[in-house]
């Protein structure tokens, strides 16, 4: 452990992790090439630590202190104590879960990795919509998706909101990077034996309830973004398009919605 | 139709309609008592149209009088059109979609008279968060749920943010009020021959998978708000307690994702 050490300086350069946390470039940009993200609000905190994530530093406002006193013990990282004022000047913004941790990222696994011991993936094409990551990966953790694999223009999962609408799902669900789009999807994904099944609102596509289970013993689930779906080259490298049956002539679901009863649906299928 | 008015002055009574738009507290009292609500952008105004509310007036900026001309030159209400700054003065944030309309709302139909046409209907308690109800909407629209009731302290469908997560919806899923509750839900549903299923994590409720199809002839689907959950009173009230079956310790989803993994699934059941 290491005694909680207060700091009144906001250009303390021991800070740095948190700094300007509102600057949404920014932070996207610094955060994986300093190999940093940041865990908010104790029970987050609590997670990223369970999952094997080390700690570099927390932040906590006094009356944390307290609350967190197992993790200062456990964790040999260091614990600078501010006021709420210096948190919001150094973050730029309220920090009213009051504890924040800078943990160090791990190096991703690669994706024939993630793949091996999995029989349920998520795909994901250009999600980069944090709170929709975030959402996707929760769903994906309690609807027994196995893991999830990124194009290379997704969003950060590690990114400070993602994690925080995961709810520390983003911890627990394995995921990779695919590097080459698409041809990862074949040279990887399909040439490990899975289906890969794109989410389409395509009329022509099989309607989810009519998947029959003997089709699936390992697949695939590709998920396009909000707005635009799939790009062209997503879907023809799918074996199979799959609908949600929908009715009163509105033609899409929330994209995590959408997810959520496909994950549903895959999993009664297989 | 009538010629657009150009407004130059932010205390305009004329734009009463659109004052503080931003203030929740206030706008949530004010819409229901002077019978208004705001559609913001041009495809949600016509939708709302299109569903039969009439519009009291539309503020525009400029450059979306073109894009409006059809809508300008079917409807009655007065147009006022306003710079961007003005917009922002009398609102209160930047509006960026630049098409805002007045519309009038209509008196609530009672729950009796939308039970009467349909087959599946969702009944929210408590569910007081403006994008969860907004969100709930549109994935009932699109899985085929006919009709939604509130309890008594929902949150309001036609709040603007309600309105643009429903992307419109609440304008098509017919919708009423309870006003005594849980007493409603035995003297109007239970009464009216549905079958009042409640959505709960409970371990001991049927996994939604093993409902039986014959089961629900008319089913209602009980939904609680983020966090809480149902009621004690309202999981009394029910017939079957229903459950999403999860794994990876996960113990809940996001409200808007169980709510469309629940009606995908009632509605592969009947």
């Amino acid at each position: 452990m290491a005694e909680p050490v207060e700091v009144g300086d906001p250009d303390d350069p021991r800070l740095h992790d948190y700094t300007a946390l509102t600057d949404v470039e920014l932070r996207r940009r610094r955060e994986p090439a300093e190999g940093l993200f940041i865990a908010e609000g104790q029970k987050v905190v609590r997670r990223a630590l369970r999952a094997g994530y080390g700690m570099r530093s927390m932040l906590l406002t006094a009356k944390w202190v307290d609350a967190l006193r197992d993790v200062i013990e456990e964790v040999p990282a260091p614990v600078y104590v501010v006021s709420d004022e210096l948190a919001e000047r150094v973050t730029g913004y309220h920090v009213h879960r009051g504890a924040l941790a800078a943990m160090q990222r791990k190096v991703l696994p690669d994706a024939a990795d993630v793949l091996a011991g999995a029989r349920r993936v998520v795909v994901m094409e250009a999600v980069n919509d944090h709170t929709n990551i975030g959402a996707i990966f929760r769903s994906a953790a309690a609807l027994g998706m196995d893991a999830v694999l990124l194009s290379p223009d997704c969003a950060d999962p590690l990114y400070r909101r993602s994690v925080k609408v995961s709810m520390g799902a983003v911890f627990s669900v394995p995921y990779a990077r695919l590097d080459a789009w698409p041809r990862d999807l074949y040279g990887t994904v399909k040439e490990a034996g899975f289906r890969l099944l794109a989410l389409t609102p395509a009329a022509e596509a099989t309607a989810l309830p009519d998947l029959a289970a003997h089709e699936l013993p390992r697949l695939a689930l590709l998920l396009g973004a909000e707005g635009p779906g799939l790009s062209h080259k997503a879907l023809a490298a799918a074996d199979t398009l799959v609908r949600i049956p929908m009715s009163h002539d509105i033609d899409s679901l929330n994209v995590g919605a959408a997810a959520a009863v496909a994950f549903y649906a895959v999993a009664a299928a297989s």
